[in-house]
């Protein structure tokens, strides 16, 4: 293509998971929550409506202010985000040049990669040990690695690495570690403190996933002040709306909505996981809202099924990684969603399933 | 700053506008519509923000489609933006590599120079002519320069090139050639043709100004096709929110609201123009819905007269560009705002400056 750089010429470009606007699917493919958005954001929102002649406030303080109280952190160090997507490409940006590399865990994140790519830089992919853990290969020294992301829980699997071992990880860098912490507040712990405790931690989050706002685009980083201003810098000056800085305020304030929510969802999630399981799906511990599932000897069952669920009506990702492997992430739903997935599943092997493998 | 890329260690940042959240200020300083947005977009919005849990449309299709119909170009011309600043990012990093150009004019929006930093690449800046015309500067042969930001109308002038101009610019360009035309519809013309007469022209949009939505942050490309593929790769996924892909689509359907407070707004423009210059500044035509006031052997007049509005509650943009020399951009407000304004400016030159004069 004429005009445009090679790097960007020759990348695919991140695919992210199917979106149908139509209704006609039951969405457990792109983690979104299945309930809605506490009641205050949509109060927060109709408020903000009537000034949208106005520029938004360009940091989004209002919200600052605002997580910070939660969060037990001070204002300035946060920063606020279209999404975390927006806050993963300003760090980018700013850490890593053409020259560099970008390191991230594999299988994760697809989207850490292509990041690296567009800025025409390299990106390393190290792999987890078999039981998700962290291996030598993570902190194996090289100083143009100028950045490390690291989902906490991970994705595609929802296991998570314990706080003591990214601290370990972080000194033995030479680079920021950001930890993306896009799914924590399913988890039973979370490494805002790590941020405190080391200079070059950082922790991200996004009120798509917990929150129940994907829709808004709004998330945050958690950095110290020096690297927040080197990266204010970096993002666009309005880079979030009036509308998602009122509702993202309002929606942080509500925690008690956040741990209702939470508790359905890992209840949900338990469930979902103990029944794959008795399907004969390898399913790892999820500290997340999606379930990773594995079954043995699959051959191309991941991807038929996939088509087997989308046919009758249910979105779930078949994640395919090259070297890995590939299996199902099915994201929690409703109990009823949760329950009507389960039951096309048991169909499927029961009856499809063996149908096929007797043709 | 340990990490941080030298060239956003070494660059200053954009400086925005002032943006006072308290309602303290009138603010004539940033372009923003001082009238409110047409009420679908409050509808649109309330509407929207029932299904916030779900992601929105990656490509803001409901928009590209309203958009289409409105534009008369086909929703494959489209790329929707959040902000025109969105668009503007994404266009020099799909184009403009560390070792690459941007070339823009002088005086003009100072953000382009700010996005070249960011890529770690070079810029230059070209001479408008004295009557505010293209130079043959404009179109000096350099294979390096990799993409052409075009304000028209410009800013801080609120002057404007015809299209023929810009035709015959882009001809002897070897790079792509982005119109922003953020302050189009103020204009008496657009350059929306001229993406379809030549492969290297684009033109950009922004709801922030004539749409009365610089709070949204929403914005537009029109480019062809073959571009627009490129750069999606560039954005991120969900680069615009489901409430703002509502509230534009609504705001663009509903041409009837546009056209009166356009009509407004350039009547307030005429009287504002006249009474600057009969207070003895000079004043080009404005295309834009600012003027652009420059007082004869100002010497500290503008810095002072800025501080002066600021001191009674109205805000106006300073501008100093090296080499060039300062003046005063004045927003159009509504009719009683821009009139106090006047009174004030009055009142200075009449009372505070001779008395600083007499000093």
């Amino acid at each position: 293509m004429q005009y445009v750089r090679d790097n960007i010429a020759q990348m695919g470009g991140y695919i992210s998971g199917e979106q149908s606007q139509t209704g006609d699917f039951i969405k457990l493919n792109t983690n979104e929550n299945p309930y809605p958005a506490s009641e205050r954001v949509r109060e927060a929102i109709a408020k903000a409506a009537h000034t949208l002649n106005l520029y938004p406030n360009a940091m989004g303080t209002p919200f600052r202010k605002a997580a910070a109280e939660v969060l037990g952190v001070d204002p300035s160090w946060i920063m606020c985000g279209n999404g975390s997507d927006d806050i993963l490409t300003i760090v980018t940006r700013a850490l890593v040049g053409e020259q560099n590399k970008l390191r991230l865990p594999y299988p994760s994140y697809i989207l850490y990669k292509s990041l690296a790519e567009l800025q025409g830089a390299q990106w390393e992919e190290v792999d987890y040990s078999s039981d998700w853990k962290i291996t030598d290969a993570f902190s194996r020294p090289d100083d143009n690695v100028k950045l490390f992301f690291l989902p906490n829980p991970n994705s595609p699997t929802g296991t998570t690495v314990l706080p003591d071992d990214l601290l370990a990880l972080a000194d033995k860098l030479s680079c920021p570690l950001l930890i993306d912490e896009a799914y924590a507040d399913f988890n039973e712990f979370n490494c805002l403190e790590l941020v405190k405790q080391r200079p070059n931690i950082m922790v991200s989050r996004t009120f798509s996933k917990s929150y129940a706002l994907a829709g808004l685009r709004f998330g945050f980083l958690v950095a110290r002040p020096e690297l927040i201003e080197q990266f204010v810098k970096v993002k666009d000056s309005y880079n979030c709306d009036a509308l998602s800085i009122a509702a993202a305020s309002a929606a942080i304030q509500d925690q008690d909505w956040l741990r209702q929510t939470v508790a359905k969802i890992k209840a949900t999630r338990a469930h979902l996981t103990d029944k794959m399981r008795a399907l004969g799906f390898t399913v790892p511990d999820s500290h997340a809202n999606f379930t990773w599932n594995v079954f043995p000897n699959a051959g191309t069952l991941h991807k038929d099924l996939y088509s087997y669920l989308k046919q009758n009506g249910y979105l779930v990702r078949h994640m395919d990684y090259p070297g890995y492997g590939d299996g199902l992430r099915i994201s929690v739903g409703t109990d009823e969603d949760t329950d009507r997935c389960l039951a096309l599943v048991e169909r499927y092997l029961n009856d499809v399933g063996r149908r096929s493998a007797g043709a």
